[in-house]
């Protein structure tokens, strides 16, 4: 399928999780076999071009995207978690969110210094997760060598921030703010 | 790989997340590029023997194997979620975990009456959040054709309970309560 058939297969919601947000649902992309396969695919070329030795993906929706792209290209599928859910020893960062903070762990075994790794999610917005995952994996002695995204909604800066970090940012579309 | 070569990527964490509970750890498996896609295909040809139209994967790690799979066989991908993820109505079921109660959504417009669903998940245990889902699914009009697991524990039951109504279930290796 063409960029503007898998745009298109992307739903609009409006007023979700509040009022004045237009929210970018991926669902209508995943329930559309040719869809998501296609958009694998291209995932995985974008990530492959920064020759990875792993993919990681962050807890909930990074884990579809990420590990099917990492299945793609045959490497290894590292999850990043939300507190309490890995059986082992864990580094962890905390990260602001627009009211509070959250946290994310990585077990710390996962990933050896100065392994190559590409960070797949769905979306990228303010970049708070993304930035917070290449956070770990610098804690871990890795090195984020890019990310990957279906979505990138240019207006709230993530990806200018995540380059800014020093990781090179793809997707597969863009949506402003309107 | 061998099955039994798969086997052995799983990591045993004991006491996790309670004394005396052996947890089965598939994020090894997952950290070994042969053997996640080996996983993926073998669990794809499984769930392939049941012509599904759809796969559906439980929030959050369901994700992982759901996605890939569907991916693997160019099928739909449709998430099951925990509460107050989906930007849009969602049909929901409540069900027991040991202490108190949780509950799954799905979108009620992504699946179609009569549809064929496959469910894919790591790991079977009691079965509680597959039984949830079977539901979930039959509030919709579609029908559970098949249960695909990476990990049975069936000691735990949960295997024989979703066979009992009228799923029939598929894993790629068990392991014992010891």
């Amino acid at each position: 399928m063409t960029p503007a058939e898998l745009r298109a297969l992307v739903r609009t919601v409006p007023d979700f999780p509040a009022k004045g947000i237009q929210f970018r649902d991926i669902t209508t992309l995943l329930n559309h076999g040719r869809g998501l396969a296609d958009s694998v695919a291209a995932l995985a070329d974008n990530v492959a071009a920064h020759a990875p030795d792993r993919i990681v993906g962050m807890e909930a929706r990074g884990f579809i995207f990420g590990a099917a792209v990492a299945v793609h290209l045959s490497l290894p599928f590292v999850p990043i978690r939300k507190p309490g859910k890995l059986p082992v020893e864990a580094l962890s960062v905390d990260y602001a969110l627009e009211y509070g903070t959250d946290r994310l762990e990585l077990d710390a075994g996962a990933i050896a210094k100065g392994d190559r790794i590409a960070i797949v999610d769905d979306l990228i917005a303010t970049g708070g997760t993304a930035l917070a995952a290449a956070e770990l994996l610098r804690q871990a002695g890795a090195d984020a060598v890019c990310a990957g995204f279906v979505i990138d909604l240019p207006d709230l800066g993530g990806a200018a921030k995540l380059e800014a970090d020093g990781v090179p940012v793809s997707a597969l579309m863009q949506f402003d703010g309107d």
